[in-house]
């Protein structure tokens, strides 16, 4: 049975904090076995990685077979119904639409001092996104990572997508080739995301590398921060409704079992200010969870992890909401768009009873990565912005550096900088002859 | 003696790349101590706090003086003298100038089946600043810190500053000051990082830490990344200096020195399509090292990671300069502005001989914290950006589910996620009855 919390209670607060505070993840301290393999990858290369795969993928691959033939992705497209190509396809177009707007601008301008000042952005030359192989083989994931770093302008985007047994997901290669993938190994792990970092003889090395993983994955992601740039290291996913009375109890059950139903760590919470609605969703809840599917992992992240929580007002539930900070947020209020300009921190916010959060996983056009752990206090989703990087542009003029340069100079020398002081003195001296 | 390079030289490939690969950053571990710092300041807060300062930094602290009084404040800002003041004015206008045209803006529009989708920013709530205490306690790096954080609109945003000894730099408070900072902590150190990220009694926690600071401060920023965001982890700074023939070889020397003067790890390297060029700029170097104030640092840097570069011409130049990826670029050539465009990944460009890269350290306008160790080829230098967060937005019409929730459907069966699936077929069904 997951909680029932009402803002009214005297115990309110410290049953809403340990909500808050409750620790979803259980992480495995990996971080030696990670080391030793990113050492192996590093020092062997492809003779590493090859034998990786062969132990933790059952599957023997030569130099020649690490990445899939383009032979090899038509067969596995070719598989793919017309339903599924044609959904995937729309997914794809609306994602490309919406990222495409996330573009962001040079600027140049001259200031008063006559000084040229601006920015530009460029993209990251290469990029590399870890696919999940087996159960979580999401080609809704390789879409939403590949079609930002192509909207971006990366020119060589490679995937790493384990195998096991040899078997792909054709979808995920259909995901790729519609996404505009240059390279697609099939290779998984720690190993992989080395290989991608450092390069082997067969996979050269890439900038940048994005996608969700396991323990291993995540630990060898941030082992290799700062060697390349990563993306963030994504929790368990969890959603906020916030819901008033005049809601279909059984939609809002299916929405917050859409989250539970990806992991028995993911979190699902009702915020409702009719209390009678929350019981009403939380037997709808019970109702479906005897025939879902993944009954066996939504019923223990909903037993252990959801909430329904009573509030007096839409107000005071925004203000919970701002504390929880929330991966997804559905607003199936009367007015949702006013109750969204009370939200200061969510990952994604979806408005209105017609707007399920399945929607945004899929064919919305945002970005399904998103910050988890009440990291939207301070981190965004996936987006093209992950994908290029800014340069900086300053050019002076002889009356520019009159103007600007002195102060520069004392400042030098307030901080005992000697040669910083010196290089703008140098030149006003001589434009001073 | 710096190394002399010419592109033309048969041994020229191996040379270059043993530059960009040099290991100049010498990392002590000192993550078993640093884990222990952070756990015991989680365990026992102020109290931890304040003993480790006075092991430390020997300073003996209570509750009630962690942070500086207005009062304290106003006495040290009154023992900076008039001009060092109007220059830190001129900076820190200048700063805000630049920063607030980055401010990005948020986005709505209708998409042509009906659905209404963008995205908006806002600001982290809480930020705090760390200044490194000492000798390297620059007053600019607050002003590049805490400028975008107030821009971006961070409600609270708080400095820690170690003052070992009780020995606090005025000009450091007053650019606190000057830039809006609330409140701050004469605490440094990984106990200071771990006060941020946790809070204290008397500290509340922030959501987001950036500055530079030593392996320690390094080492916790790393810790309490995901409990809190961060920026880049810093190394040694490096400039890269593209000059023609036609500069004064003096100015050029002093531009490398001011990298150089900063850490013996700096690295400063000079690129030129003219060897006696590059001869006299090495000699200049020399001339100005015999009595450069920090010459002691600015030597062994020049002598071990300076390099003098000779090419063919500014293409191949600017080839190598995008291998590098330097975190500073000066571009002292007859046409900056085209070579600029020849360049993809650096930190910030400096264009034209009266465009010192000093600079851009004090009054340019952009920031002075860029990326370093050639993570110009994936991430940005500081910016508004980095205090602000995106939620993105959807709302669907009943049209426009209709229009797409088919293929959200569709994904959702594919990838065995029952209830995704189900929460938009039971609007459809609703909506087609």
């Amino acid at each position: 049975m997951p909680q029932f919390l009402n803002a009214a209670d005297p115990d309110f607060e410290p049953r809403f904090a340990a909500l808050l505070g409750a620790k979803r993840e259980d992480s495995p301290d990996v971080d030696a076995v990670v080391a030793g393999i990113i050492a192996d990858v590093r020092a062997r290369g492809d003779a590493a990685v090859i034998e990786l795969t062969a132990k933790f993928d059952r599957l023997e691959l030569t130099p020649e077979t690490l990445a899939f033939s383009q032979k090899e992705i038509d067969a596995y497209c070719a598989q793919v119904t017309d339903t599924d190509r044609a959904a995937l396809e729309l997914a794809a177009d609306r994602i490309r639409a919406y990222h495409a707007r996330q573009m962001p601008e040079d600027q140049s301008w001259t200031d008063p001092s006559g000084a040229t000042l601006g920015w530009r952005w460029t993209p990251v030359s290469a990029a590399g996104l870890y696919v999940p192989g087996g159960l979580a083989s999401y080609p809704s994931s390789v879409l939403m990572n590949a079609i930002p770093a192509k909207v971006a302008g990366v020119e060589r985007l490679a995937i790493v997508v384990p195998t096991p047994d040899g078997v792909a997901n054709p979808l995920v290669l259909l995901a790729a080739r519609l996404a505009g993938v240059d390279e697609v190994y099939r290779i998984g792990g720690a190993q992989a995301v080395a290989a991608l970092a450092y390069g082997t003889e067969t996979i050269a090395p890439v900038d940048k590398i994005t996608g969700p993983g396991n323990a291993f994955v995540a630990a060898a992601k941030r082992r290799v921060f700062g060697k390349v740039g990563i993306d963030m290291i994504a929790g368990p996913s969890e959603i906020l409704v916030i819901a008033d009375k005049d809601n279909n109890p059984d939609w809002i059950a299916l929405d917050l079992l859409s989250q539970a139903e990806h992991d028995e760590s993911a979190q699902s919470v009702l915020i409702t200010d009719n209390a009678e609605f929350g019981s009403a969703v939380a037997e709808a809840v019970d109702k479906r969870l005897e025939t879902l599917e993944r009954r066996a992992i939504a019923g223990p992240s909903w037993r252990d992890f959801g909430a329904v929580i009573t509030v007096s007002d839409l107000t005071q539930a925004a203000t919970l909401s701002n504390r929880m900070a929330p991966e997804h947020l559905e607003l199936c209020v009367a007015d949702p768009d006013a109750l969204a300009r009370d939200i200061t921190h969510a990952g994604a916010i979806f408005l209105g009873q017609y707007t399920p959060e399945a929607i945004g996983d899929y064919v919305g056009g945002p970005n399904h990565v998103l910050p988890t752990a009440r990291s939207a206090r301070f981190s965004s989703g996936l987006s093209v912005m992950d994908f290029v990087k800014r340069t900086t542009l300053s050019k002076m003029t002889p009356d520019a550096l009159r103007a600007i340069g002195p102060a520069a100079e004392t400042l030098a020398i307030s901080e005992s900088l000697e040669a910083h002081g010196l290089s703008v003195r140098a030149r006003l001296d001589a434009l001073n002859e």
